[in-house]
């Protein structure tokens, strides 16, 4: 049975299953950050997953992206699968502006995570849970 | 018409055209280390290619991080599609190692690029072609 790695749920927090994978909120303000998680077991690399489930991956990964330079009217989408550290599969999706902490550097290893407050943490979660349950990858 | 971004063609050298993208290895002998540019006018995020396109850089990128993975031994394949810097569309799909100069964090933004002696480099993309030009993706 698919359980999610204790790091990445150490660091995240969950906002709704699609159908391949788990949309997860990265608890850290410093940027909109949204990770994706195939429900699969034993899968590190994308290209492990089968065809049908990569054309699924790519396509939650799209409409997430495109959803989140919209709504945080974002000036860039940062998408990467690195699992150096973590290698359950997993893609990263991150909302970059031209005046956040590290732009145009990637947002690893770079200062330290701020975490949300709990209310503004659950507000976020609960709009993106509704933006998100309406799409359909 | 298409045109590579002049930062790119710094960098990098030309390998073979796929269906939808360029495949063109980076200048930096640290790491097996290609990019994938779809040969598209203004795209900046892979969702804003058309459905199809899309379909195709997924393959595309799964096919030839597979086969970095197989052909070098990778630990891991890095992929990303960023853009902070150079807002033309182009993938990173990057083979690591344990005992690589900087796993495992990515690569962008540590240490500066070596680059590749001649021979060494021209012997890299005939091998690369080669394997490259039999794959469908």
């Amino acid at each position: 049975m698919f359980e999610l790695d204790p790091r990445l749920k150490a660091d995240t927090h969950f906002i709704l299953q699609w159908p391949l994978s788990q949309v997860l909120l990265m608890d850290d303000r410093r940027y909109p950050w949204l990770i994706l998680v195939p429900t699969r077991l034993n899968v590190s690399e994308p290209f492990d997953l089968t065809y049908e489930e990569q054309a699924l991956l790519s396509r939650e990964t799209m409409a997430l992206g495109e959803l989140m330079k919209e709504h945080f009217a974002a000036d860039k989408v940062n998408i990467a699968a690195l699992g150096n550290v973590v290698p359950q599969l997993h893609v990263h999706v991150i909302a970059r502006f031209e005046d956040d902490d590290t732009f145009p550097s990637p947002v690893w290893g770079l200062g330290h995570a701020e975490r949300y407050e709990l209310s503004a943490r659950e507000s976020l979660i609960d709009t993106l849970h509704a933006r998100l349950r309406d799409i359909e990858p």
